[in-house]
């Protein structure tokens, strides 16, 4: 492909057991350790496999440190585990977990609404976590980097300057994320000309918009992004397609443009069978719907145009 | 915006009133006026307004031409109809309409079985139509132009050569058509180096790619879209987001990205609820649904990341 400069090879972290799976009925600690080893044997590199968070706040997340157990060490791939605060991290470590996310808010006010405490309080606890880390990458998820329900948009010069702050207090990376569904192309390429491309993103689909802003990021030179199997997550009330963006659905869109993602299409659309069997329910993403685009041989297709 | 180079400027051709409709419970002829003048009063400036087929096969689409008498003319408008053969260019040059449409298929296959011709046969109807039109302008739109449902790829070549001949035969514009969701950016890039960008295209949701292909397009120069209102279209039996790109949905993108369209959105946004309200269900797009991203202000959300 010459029309965009792509990056020949992308990350994908695969953020189902976690993002996804956490506002669900909790599954099994079996159940969740048998869709990440379907994850990895998909050719995933990397997965959040769960958080360290209050199994009162969180019921789906209780028990992780017993999935991380159970899963053992994966050779090759990344185990990430989402902490809020120094004591997830100290258990999170304990476990054996592969890399922190810690997340802070470029948004005040939906900081203070879903953390209580500020930016400057949870840049503080970033440097805990990091000096419990010791050595384990902690990536820094900067949320409403898009833009806030609260405040509308953030200008770029600032959300670049929380996830730089995280870097100094000892974060080894830092994410990018669309929280509640308000990044558009345009802000995703002022975000980058701020922080350059060594940056990963996280997307939402919730004005649908999250496979459009990928494939943004990616002309753009970044080569780092969550995805969530089964394009599950966001608000397990809002119908259709509100979650990250699907795992099957951008590595769908990377295989066709011959960018590398190491992982293999029909074993990741197995794996997110089996997550929707184990939900019971079918998932928002469209490739696992719908099917790659060869595969609709034989579909009947209905009018004109 | 200097990321990409943009069109300043698009021309988007909403086929809500057509293709959009099409598959629905019958609209009287009263209400479908009434969705194209909120149309047009939104600032679209070419809108499909219906076509002139068999009442039997699409009973939708009966009383397209009470459905041109009621409107008259639109200052600034072009109105769109759909012909499926000379018989329904008569009756759609007689009704007084300003552009026809007309459909042919880069797959033999799905030719056969939609219009029961060969690309051959429906090379010459557009000639047939085009010598009647005698100074009306034809749009021919290719579908298949990104993948059939039957033979798989279709060489861009090959689609350009069934475009490019039918200008020959008399079309003034050609317009590719992605019939069954099978376009992707690498195919679309494809297809325009071919082509170059004077092309339209005809976008469609199956797979989630319809506004990312779009964006595609455009930082390839494209500037004429087919949008529907609603994100109508496609199967009715379909959930989600299936149908066309929805003109709500490109709006705000191209908004946010600064192209103009001449399209008001929160005027759209009303075109779009009356549409839901004749339908009496919510509609596909995105962006009708969830509102433009700083509408979003007071909007509760879930959970970090």
């Amino acid at each position: 492909m010459t029309a965009w400069p792509l990056p020949r090879a992308v990350r994908l972290r695969d953020v189902g057991p976690r993002d996804g799976l956490q506002a669900e009925q909790p599954l099994p600690v079996d159940d969740r350790v048998r869709l990440i080893r379907a994850l990895a044997d998909a050719g995933l590199r990397h997965i959040e496999v769960g958080s360290f968070v209050s199994p009162k706040a969180v019921p789906a997340m209780a028990g992780t440190a017993g999935v991380v157990e159970r899963l053992g060490p994966l050779p090759g791939v990344t185990r990430t585990a989402l902490v809020p605060n120094a004591r997830g991290a100290r258990d999170a470590l304990a476990a054996g977990i592969d890399e922190l996310t810690v997340t802070l808010s470029a948004s005040e006010e939906y900081g203070r609404r879903n953390t209580r405490m500020t930016v400057a309080e949870a840049l503080g606890q970033v440097e805990a976590i990091c000096e419990l880390a010791a050595g384990t990458p902690v990536d820094a998820v900067v949320s409403c980097a898009f833009g806030s329900p609260y405040e509308g948009d953030i200008a770029p010069a600032a959300v670049r300057a929380v996830g730089e702050e995280a870097r100094r207090r000892g974060a080894t990376a830092v994410t990018y994320a669309d929280t509640t569904g308000m990044a558009t192309p345009a802000r995703i390429a002022r975000l980058v000309e701020e922080t350059g491309a060594e940056i990963g993103l996280h997307l939402h689909e919730t004005r649908a918009t999250g496979l459009v802003c990928a494939f943004a990021g990616l002309t753009l030179g970044v080569a780092r992004f969550d995805t969530s199997v089964g394009g599950l997550g966001g608000s397990p009330f809002a119908a259709g397609a509100a979650g990250n963006v699907g795992t099957e659905d951008l590595v769908h869109l990377l295989d066709d443009l011959g960018v590398d993602t190491g992982v293999d299409l029909q074993a990741l659309l197995g794996a997110s069978a089996l997550l929707a069997e184990l939900l019971g329910r079918e998932l928002p993403s469209a490739i696992a719907r719908r099917g790659p685009r060869l595969a609709a041989a034989g579909v009947a297709a209905a009018g004109p145009g």
